[in-house]
């Protein structure tokens, strides 16, 4: 790891300012050490932002990407937890390699995921130095395939791996309020708290899932959660589709972190849209996920975000009523903010040095305006226009190469995937 | 261009038998003049499609990206009058160069333009060497911006330049219901059966554009035109969001080609989505269009088609009511179809060699399955992920660079581009 270093003449984002300034910025042991504001002086069209943060996906599952398409939800998860049943360790950690490259490659610096074997997926993430925030998934002991109490093994992952690296953060979570009882929820909460770790959970993805819940309970799911206390800060919901204006409320006064799905829900034809804007107003931090490669397909978490954002557009018949700063800040600060981690998604001093850098001259872009280039990077941008990418001051991509070990390791493991399986 | 030229282990996708088969395709004076099945004795990981046929673009308005966002058509339309009433032909050339290095960056070996000015857009398409079918735009001669009559330059403009290219096609269009008198509609179309033309117009793309139009004629814009003669297979009718089941079976009846511009509609907040199960069942040829740069913003083809089809499944509530089959169609064979030159799009003896080759190992794909390649292109693929393009027999892009000559043309359009305006 290079220990000090100073990235001149680029664009940087600022957070606070909401804009792009011409100058420097220094990075020291990982953390942002310096910036500073200069005149630009020639041709710059680099521009240097905060490394985007995937909030939502099951990353061992790039395997089954393609296998499990043009079939709803029910008949999805079917297919899934029967490919599921069937996993070994090396089909996960060789999957999860594939996986994480394909993150790195669209410039994905921090992801959050949601699997049980999350030590292998540990073992993957540390191989690929990315920024991981592991949730040991949770539910019923009753109907898991875990071997022992779901609630017990992400207890002894958390203990077993705090703290062991300084950019993947074991935690904890939940499938959802379809296969987990209070009792289960409860007892998944609680070791968040202890650990004050995030709390990942599937949350109101399908009108089914809310009425069937309402049915056997007489509460929405998020109505349930927040009646018994379940709602926090801690919590990153995903999906988040089918709300009430009182669920609504009830997520932005608790501080719940909402993790929007926009492809996924709609290629598993759930029906309608996450209220995004009533969330906004209500204070709620929304990020954005790509689900896994079974549901979305692709990690383009660029695509995701501008996917979901048109179609609020079009939902509303109004094509003001999300811009590109808050698309922007949804892939980068809030999700920072969603992790806990200070100044995560952040350009600026303290913050982690996790950061893309992008060439203006792309094809997708082709600006050198400041003033338009957020709106380039998510209405436009190719991914494949990020030349340089830096997590935790580690250069993972540099002058649109990726660093060799990551390549190695993900030939190395697509190699395995094809001798093992049909990919 | 080379004269013949045999392309060895490859999966090559059929068109008829609508799979992928492993063997050689040879091309010989811009056309496929042989394919070949043989046994894969090896790792093979490249797959070789049809190129993406866009249907509609307005391909001179790159330079306006970025600039029109978040806004709704109405907005959006008198911004872009306004920029257009001050161009150059400097401007417009140059745009275009930039455009078209997008579209080829994209895997777009073809692409349906337009707008006013062709004869400078034909120069740009000459220059670098890519398919184009491209429509002198018509209106009203009492509103244009155009010098002397519309319909006049369009057939000017057909006259001088048929001919002239093997693969540049001029023909006519009309810009909408909304700006053009049955006189002018009956001469454009006229114009189109004189010369044998497309006929490309917007069409039904609002819900204001179709009921203010009912409210002057007391008829639908579809139901209009069907009712006057003016739909027939020449017409390549973009958007068609706004239709009921009459106009449906009228587009059916009379072959008419539908251009499906879903990510430009849902970005400008117009409502709703256009009626693709139903147009497929009433045998219309379905393709996709990007639109322009101003609009969409991207012209990334495969995002467009991806988007539109899963926001049909969400829309429909069922994630099976269209398939990576039927799009990846729409993409390349049904383009062809709406182009009436033989073949295009597709692989086969006698077709236009234009063709794109895939690396499977891609990030975005990471498959050699032929089984699944289908679903990985149309839901995941990154257009990084081609790393040859060929147009006409003549390679655009080949082992992951542009041909020298056009990446050449593009840094010099887009100094020219930066140095007149802020881009």
């Amino acid at each position: 790891m290079e220990t000090s270093k100073t990235i001149e003449d680029v664009y940087y984002y600022d957070t606070s300012l909401n804009r792009f300034i011409h100058g420097s910025v220094k990075i020291q042991n990982g953390i942002i050490a310096g910036v500073e504001e200069t005149q630009n002086s020639g041709d710059c069209s680099r521009f240097l932002i905060p490394g985007f943060i995937n909030t939502h996906s099951h990353i061992a599952m790039s395997r089954f990407r393609g296998r499990l398409d043009d079939v709803n939800l029910e008949k999805f998860l079917e297919k899934t937890f029967k490919l599921d049943s069937e996993r070994t360790k090396d089909d996960i950690f060789h999957s999860t390699i594939c996986g994480i490259y394909e993150l790195l490659s669209n410039g994905i610096t921090s992801f959050f995921d949601l699997y049980y074997d999350e030590d292998i997926i540990w073992d993957a993430c540390n191989k690929m130095d990315i920024r991981s925030f592991l949730s040991w998934n949770t539910l019923d002991r009753e109907i898991t395939t875990q071997k022992g109490d779901p609630v017990d093994n992400a207890e002894s992952f958390i203990r077993e791996y705090n703290g062991k690296s300084s950019i993947i953060y074991p935690s904890i979570g939940i499938q959802g309020v379809y296969v987990a009882s209070l009792d289960t929820m409860r007892a998944a909460n609680n070791v968040s708290k202890k650990f004050d770790t995030v709390l990942h959970m599937h949350l109101s993805e399908t009108r089914k899932e809310v009425y069937e819940f309402l049915d056997k309970t007489g509460k929405r799911p998020v109505e349930f959660l927040s009646d018994n206390d379940l709602l926090s800060k801690r919590l990153n919901a995903a999906h988040c589709v089918w709300l009430n204006d009182h669920e609504i409320k009830a997520l932005g006064k608790n501080e719940v972190n909402v993790s929007w799905n926009s492809e996924s829900n709609l290629k598993l034809g759930t029906g309608g849209f996450p209220p995004v804007p009533e969330l906004m107003n209500n204070g709620v931090n929304i990020t954005i996920g790509t689900d896994s490669n079974g549901s979305n397909n692709s990690l383009n978490i660029l695509e995701t975000a501008k996917t979901g954002t048109i179609s609020i557009k079009n939902g509303r018949w109004d094509a003001g009523i999300l811009n590109a700063t808050d698309v922007f800040r949804m892939l980068t600060v809030n999700g920072g903010r969603a992790s806990h981690i200070p100044y995560l998604g952040e350009i600026k001093i303290g913050a982690p040095a996790d950061f893309n850098i992008i060439d203006g001259n792309h094809f997708s872009l082709q600006s050198s305006d400041p003033d338009v280039m957020i709106n380039q990077i998510v209405y436009s941008m190719n991914p494949a226009a990020i030349t340089d990418t830096v997590i935790n001051g580690k250069y993972i991509k540099k002058d649109g190469k990726m660093n060799l070990d990551i390549e190695n390791n993900y030939r190395e493991s697509l190699r395995f995937l094809k001798a093992a399986f049909k990919v």
